[in-house]
């Protein structure tokens, strides 16, 4: 087998061979391909696609270069749910224990942060105590207590997607639908759910900024789950307007326990229930979540969930030094809260990081008091900028310049989720 | 300066900004730039293309990686030849000291064979003493003295094409018409020359497949030519069938000898007259190249030339072992005999090489008593195979499987030259 001849199947839009996808992925995760050769022929297959089964099979081998989980032996059934990322989603926190609470087991792998999206990892690691870095051992007895786990990827899930992802951030090949694919979904089927709810996100905050590329993006992931005997459902969801009140680390833990606790702002529960009723259709448990949310259930297993992990649910978080409030810039209806600029403000407060390698802020984050729909009164705080180096401040403001609109007209907000992508829809 | 934006800029289908291009040459053939980010912007660059003050700019920054030669103290005109590859062309060797005893100075740096194709150096190195390492130095008086060397590139000749194309040699990245066309050009202008004859080779044994091709990587480098003051025509010549009536490094300086003394394939004399003619043109010599390759001034200035470079004129070159005869299969018209086969033939008794490391057989090769549109008879002799190690047979007999038909009717055979490209074409 000849890399070259790899690199050239694919640039001239052929389709690679079963073969040689098994041993390029093979031979790259042990060194034995060069790193300009692997990212030549992933240039090629962003220019050129894959097929569905060329990227099934691409797919099972980012798998099977390192080990799939058996949760067979669990008794419950698992499901998980992933976000293609966006801003304010703090979704992960309610929804895992949610889950739990109503009978499931959530095996989630978790990722960290990257430039405008904060990363679930990010937030759970501002609870004193709490880690992230369980091994396969210690999985096992939390999803059959506990029901839930958030947990960092271990040396042995996907390590092709690993060295693949870190070659392809450096390469100019991120923005690739079979490759974008591939990696979540290696990961999701290594971690051993049995069923996957995708929340692919559409708009200025999200990486797919519109809704046909976000479509095409989530029906190669069911596709691939499909392959993979997976159930896999995915909503497309709204990111033009950031989800809820808060984009910081310990920020959106607070508004995350505001909605296991029966409160919260209404866009997160409205998603959250929606994506839960999702999760539980798919594994056949006939739950109503709202009531779960409500009556303290999922309180409960998120409380289980964080001291499983080692964190203690009655921590005080840390909070910024500094607060500094923008106010309404006139009295009507805010019109616009532009997520990517609500994102960018946050990561440059500190929130966010440029490279995978730097630390973030657990208190850094921006805080909003109405979002789109809502009424506004010129010189009221609207936007507050938490922050404790006062040097960030004036790069976050500028991220903010033309991020909102008041109109002097009522203003419906778009529907939460646009589109619901089934195995039947592929 | 950030590497992932340029490789974003034209993966986006972007112009690379001449700062942009500045800083990818000089920092890549430095050393700072990564393999993988450098092989990633080529393979966006084979699929994007660049525009034509675009890839001008990257081209004099690949000349300006060495330094370009200055010949304009050699009181004589300077004009060169350069061809894209193919199977049985000796040209360089007989039109370099026919422009030279014209009047003209031809300082040429050449290439050595790879794959099928010959090698200019390669030929000239089967006489016994020659050498192709002058410096900038020793060349400067064999230009003066007797108007022509072949010589090989220095370290200084561009080096970010050194580097550059053994990435794209490894990185599926070479079918590209702008990284070929500055690799050549690069190179060509480096050199000094001050005018520039292209034969751009068409056809099953050439680089370029078909006539749309072949005028469309014509007409990029007689651009970068008028980009760069260096007075440039193409000529597009056919390749489907072997120039003359040999293949094979010492071979092919026995029939450039034949053309130089008078004599010759009726072929290999046509294209080097065309050739020679053009090239003349260029710098405004009124000479006959036909009168002084007959009455003996080419022959002198090629015996002036082999012995500047330590070369013997008069050494008998080497000769192989063994040489196989293959018989016509039947009586009529040559009506093919096909380019590539034959190369790929020659290349197999060990007249080429598949790695540039190797080294290959001065003596090893393929004639052919017969040609395109000439009569041969069933049973007589046709093919020669000229070989050292008899394990290599086989594989030569199985290259020219189907190179060969013989018509009962009369052939004509296509003509030499296709198409003119010239700087009013672009």
């Amino acid at each position: 087998m000849n890399v070259i001849d790899v690199i050239l199947t694919k640039r001239d839009g052929g389709r690679l061979t079963d073969e040689q996808i098994d041993w390029f992925i093979g031979s790259y995760t042990d060194g034995g391909i060069a790193d300009e050769q692997a990212s030549a022929l992933l240039m090629a297959i962003l220019f050129r696609g894959m097929e569905p089964a060329e990227l099934a099979r691409w797919t099972q081998q980012m798998i099977a270069s390192g080990t799939r989980a058996d949760l067979s032996g669990l008794g419950k059934p698992t499901v998980d749910k992933h976000s293609t990322g966006g801003v304010g989603d703090k979704l992960s926190l309610i929804l895992c224990p949610l889950a739990a609470a109503c009978g499931a087991a959530v095996p989630q792998t978790a990722g960290r942060g990257l430039g405008h999206t904060g990363g679930t990892l990010d937030k759970m690691e501002t609870i004193p105590g709490w880690r992230s870095t369980l091994s396969p051992e210690e999985v096992l007895p939390v999803l059959r207590d506990v029901g839930a786990v958030i947990n960092a990827a271990g040396p042995d899930l996907a390590p092709a997607d690993r060295k693949l992802y870190a070659l392809r951030d450096i390469t100019g090949t991120v923005e690739s639908i079979p490759l974008i694919a591939s990696s979540i979904m290696s990961k999701k089927i290594a971690e051993g759910t049995g069923a996957l709810v995708l929340d692919v996100k559409v708009g200025s905050g999200a990486f797919m900024k519109d809704l046909d590329q976000a479509r095409e993006l989530a029906k190669v992931m069911v596709g691939l789950g499909e392959a993979h005997d997976v159930r896999t459902v995915a909503l497309l969801t709204q990111m033009d307007v950031p989800l809820g009140r808060t984009a910081g680390n310990a920020l959106e833990v607070v508004e995350a326990v505001e909605v296991l606790a029966g409160g919260g702002p209404p866009d997160v529960v409205e998603l959250t229930l929606a994506l839960a009723r999702e999760m539980l259709d798919l594994v056949g448990i006939d739950a109503d979540p709202a009531a779960v949310l409500a009556d303290g259930r999922a309180m409960d297993s998120w409380r289980a969930m964080v001291r499983a992990q080692g964190g203690d649910p009655d921590a005080v978080l840390p909070t910024a030094h500094e607060v500094e409030v923008v106010t309404a810039p006139a009295t009507g209806t805010l019109s616009r809260l532009d997520a990517m600029a609500v994102g960018v403000a946050a990561w440059r407060l500190g929130a966010g990081r440029a490279r995978k390698e730097d630390a973030v802020s657990p208190t850094a984050g921006v805080g909003w008091r109405a979002t789109v729909g809502d009424h506004v009164t010129a010189g009221d705080p609207l936007l507050e900028l938490h922050l404790d180096d006062p040097a960030r401040l004036k790069d976050a403001l500028e991220a903010l310049e033309g991020a909102v609109e008041v109109s002097p007209d009522p203003v419906n907000p778009s529907p939460l989720v646009h589109a619901r992508v089934t195995p039947q829809d592929l």
